[in-house]
């Protein structure tokens, strides 16, 4: 089921770089939501190409179709297909990509697995791709915030060794984290994220970093005890992105240094007698399902594959040689990366959210 | 579903910790597979409690029965149920955990979800739901071992912040890890994670860790390109796992801090004309998909969240108080999370070698 | 998936007829349904062999354990495990049909498909695989009578030419089914059947009939427009147990012979304002949604394949040869097929009915 | 999962008869079949509207798109989106129909179900749903012709209580089927069955029938045990379809008249050694899984709900009135529903296929 996702609230994904377009269906949406195209555009314009200078220089518009679902304005809980067309694609940049693969990119996997690859600009493995995941992240969104006024925030943490350290996770804003083309809320460090990425796309190479992801009001009981473990779902849904090398919740690996004691989230009750934890290193989530704290989760990206220096590979027909990738690539794969973790985190919630009304709101308790 | 996990090679766990048994039901499995309770019980014995002096005392001998799906020793193609009875269950041991909430444990999140609750032991959240998991795995690694000679190593690489460092990912045998009760293939690292753990344990706290796990032969095309990229798989086996934070594959988080020139695996052609990578940053998965060099991969461990130290939580009833655990608990779960980490493992690369089997081997490229 | 069915409410069947023994785990049960091995039971004696002179002599209890998802009697809304031991199993009646395929058996098959064959009494094709569903679908009826106050009343409507005509679908009772041995409401009818059923056993032959299943109360709006329409789960679970030939939803076979006009179910408001239909050819189900009426079908079941009358077969070995069987037979599976027939509606509308609450309850209307 | 069918060979659905347009995504397809878009318009051109006097006269060329998943003239593995756009829509014709529920028909419950409804053509429920499944059968279809050689016919085996007798199930062809314009190869009855629709559609009332589908050179071994038995899938994949009120395989319901040594199909071997059937009630399938035989099946197809003839019925506000429908509809669903049943068979088998592949081809025998 390599390009389905969710259990119901299950998106479809297809497309390729160069072709016809990509897009998604959305099966088991909600009836009678709002929605429009151009609430969707919101989400596709933070994520397509071209938008500013440390981003890949292809222009591609990225308008979205809403083919069927939807009518008079609101959703008919029947598929939603949502259409987005190609248009910039110059495909003779990939000649020789046509041949020779790209180092640590996924030209010789393909061709090893399914002994056949779209080698224009990088076919089913290009992050084109997510545009389906984004526009159904949209919707997912919107659910999450109308039943529960769940908040989901990404923003870029760090950049190579360039770590923003003054975000307050209770109260940033879309509004912060749009505020420069880093996407970084600490004003100060993303000036400085944006200077060495450009600096990086001058000399033809490229950086990676890390992002984190917080989810505030987040209803309790959202999860599953055993595989579908809302921090697993999760992971799965990160990781499921390009780029990806590392996933944490919560306290993550740094949380493996501390003892028991200095590590649990003690309890207390709020005002309205609500168990709450004093500290969040669990990440919002225990025992695999949500306490109502923020949901607090980070992910590593490595620095693009593809890039302009000159690096040893080896050819489809068998033979040692180099490649200067031609092509235009981001030098940082993090800005644009952003609303694709939103959208992830959303698709996992809005099923899980679906999941647990199924189950356990179906009688009384 | 919360309790079923593949979707060729699919198991399903059930059990509590305290009640009639745990076990597991695998559906799909290949016939003619030869396969005996006795193999299955070699890594269910490295699960168990009671192994050692780091492990809780609770005695289990955790002995499995197969129910059904092998005839002869041999697998028929059919479900195999496998149950492993409860029998060392001291229920009284929490009493005071009926009402009282662990804190960073699972007890207030299942009663939030359901409304009601297994309080003997852990109930469902409990590390013997994992005993289906070690069971079925035993037999993915048969698989795997007899269709492609796949060897599936993990160990323990840090306690707390005692690492071990001096292991070789490509002759690290099962041998090494079992010579020390701690799992850790570094002899002499593993003498001071024993001492740390025995001095924690009397100080009734608990320590945390990360495991490595390192897979050999592993053919290459298993994974798929989008959302059940092999890693995105393994991070969802991994951090369902209980007490996971954290997963990384192949360079992980610190992999961010590198330039694509430095991070890249170069290709060269090995003797037979394969294409090999110099470096193994990407950690054997390029695109979702296995290129045949090793995997490697990595797991944060919280420290147990039940100690015997006191410490502020909540009672179901709504009040403030303080609970000092009592009960048979482990003071690290890092020496019998190993075998759990390797069932997943099996279980996310049978599956694939299944689906890989039927979209792209049906027809002779 | 084999031996998974349903996608929320979701049962995973396990076992041979002989061997260690036969069950169901049961995962997205809802929590907090009272429950005990006993209502299971009630199901299951009316589904057992040896019940009476029409049904095979095998003599089984058929007792059933809850291993696992039962707490203080009631459900915890996690995997519920229930196992049947095998206990009268005499496998050297099957030493011949060990080499003997039976006709229209699922013996050859079996070989042909796994390359090995559990020959003991039908392994895996035996009804004693249908305990898991009959005991699964105990549950389930308990959740929509809970719920909905859904009845759901099977029986038998015909044995070879003898037709039951006066049963009246409104109020047709359970007690009516059960008050004879063929669970034929109509007892003038029942008798010849039975008397049929009993001279076809002494004849070492076999014979088929029909069943026919009426469902009051169902809620309005279960089941999905497309693949998953109501009618089409339901006629995948009735054509998945043994033996079945044929299905029918309301009119069925016989209402392809009336014009739309004299078919269509004319709508009128009931004394609330519900739209209701005037007749029910349509069974309850239009659209592949439920829209209130009755919902009715049929289920052809074919005679018994395993007879003692000499048939000419193929062995194992490539031999043409002759069988006349051994072991303990039913001479019709009807009458045993009642509780069957009932547990897989039970099942499919358990199962819709929470994906329609999922779906379509989560935002009031 | 409304709009998603099978397990491996898996598609999605979407539109909507009025919108933007109708489709399908194929998840899951083997790399490097050779595929066209011409290919798949043949069977599109076949089920579209407005191809003769006894059809709907709606013009819709439905021509397709392929929008993914296809590179110079080959499938990539990835996913295949197919996109039919909807033209001659004249939804002034349901203006009435807005409020008024058409008998029999899905406006009522959808409208119960979701709180909202596409009132134009019929929306989610109107027969261009089937273009998607059309489309996605005849690649499927590719693939069983191009792995085992097989091959699939349906045609209209009665309308009304004319039914065709002289058709040889082992040499019928698809150019007798595609010789008249109700698709009926005995083309004396076909003369009879077209002058009866003819003659209805002028009464604007319709008429019903049965379909008959055998599949030749089914390969032995496909199907599974338990719920998934072949016939059971079958069953689904027909009542899917519109317009379905009963499916049967082999025997069917007139099987259940006979006696087991009358019905049972007797084994004898082939010049090659291989167990063969002497007769084939079972219609192709023993145990849920293929004997080799041909597979074959029956649907009944109830007359068309929407007809021009006055009938009472209820108002979406609640009131009771009538209803005489405007637009184009089929006064005989049967001739277009003969590449359906095909495609949907189509998707079965193939899914099975690499099903069976997958778990029982991994090891040799």
């Amino acid at each position: 089921m390599s390009s389905i996702f969710g259990e119901l609230f299950r998106i479809s994904t297809f497309g390729e770089s160069h072709g016809g377009g990509v897009g998604v269906v959305i099966d088991g949406c909600p009836p009678r939501i709002e929605i429009s195209a151009e609430e969707i555009q919101e989400d596709l314009n933070r994520r397509k190409p071209g938008q500013s200078k440390i981003t890949t220089p292809r222009k591609e518009s990225d308008l979205c179709e809403i083919i069927s679902g939807v009518f008079e304005g609101k959703t008919l809980g029947t598929p939603i297909a949502i259409l987005v067309r190609n248009k910039d694609a110059r495909s003779q940049d990939y000649d020789e990509m046509a041949v020779k693969y790209r180092p640590s990119h996924a030209d010789a996997t393909y061709d090893a697995k399914y002994g056949i690859r779209n080698w224009q600009g990088g076919g089913r493995s290009s992050a084109r791709e997510t545009i389906g995941r984004v526009a159904a992240g949209a919707i997912a969104k919107k659910i999450l915030k109308q039943v529960a006024g769940v908040e989901i925030i990404a923003y870029v943490k760090s950049i190579k060794d360039i770590e923003a350290t003054n975000i307050n996770q209770d109260t940033v804003t879309l509004e912060q984290v749009e505020s420069n083309i880093v996407r970084c809320p600490d004003s100060a460090i993303a000036e400085k994220m944006i200077d060495l990425i450009d600096q990086i796309r001058k000399e033809k190479d490229s950086l990676g970093g890390t992002l984190e992801c917080v989810v505030r009001n987040v209803p309790r009981g959202l999860g599953e005890p055993v595989f579908d473990k809302l921090e697993a779902d999760l992971a799965k849904a990160i990781m499921s992105l390009p780029a990806t090398k590392g996933f944490e919740i919560g306290s993550g690996f740094a949380g493996t240094t501390l003892t028991g004691s200095q590590h649990n989230d003690e309890f207390y009750l709020d005002d309205n007698g609500i168990p709450r934890t004093v500290t969040n290193r669990s990440g919002g989530i225990q025992g695999g399902i949500s306490n109502g704290e923020n949901i607090v989760l980070r992910a590593a990206f490595k620095p693009t594959a593809t890039i302009g220096k000159e690096q040893k590979t080896v050819s489809k027909e068998g033979e040692e040689t180099t490649l200067a990738a031609k092509g235009r690539h981001d030098p940082c794969v993090l800005p644009r990366a952003v609303p694709m973790v939103e959208a992830m985190v959303a698709l996992v919630l809005c099923d899980h959210l679906l999941r647990h009304h199924a189950q356990c709101n179906l009688i009384e308790n």
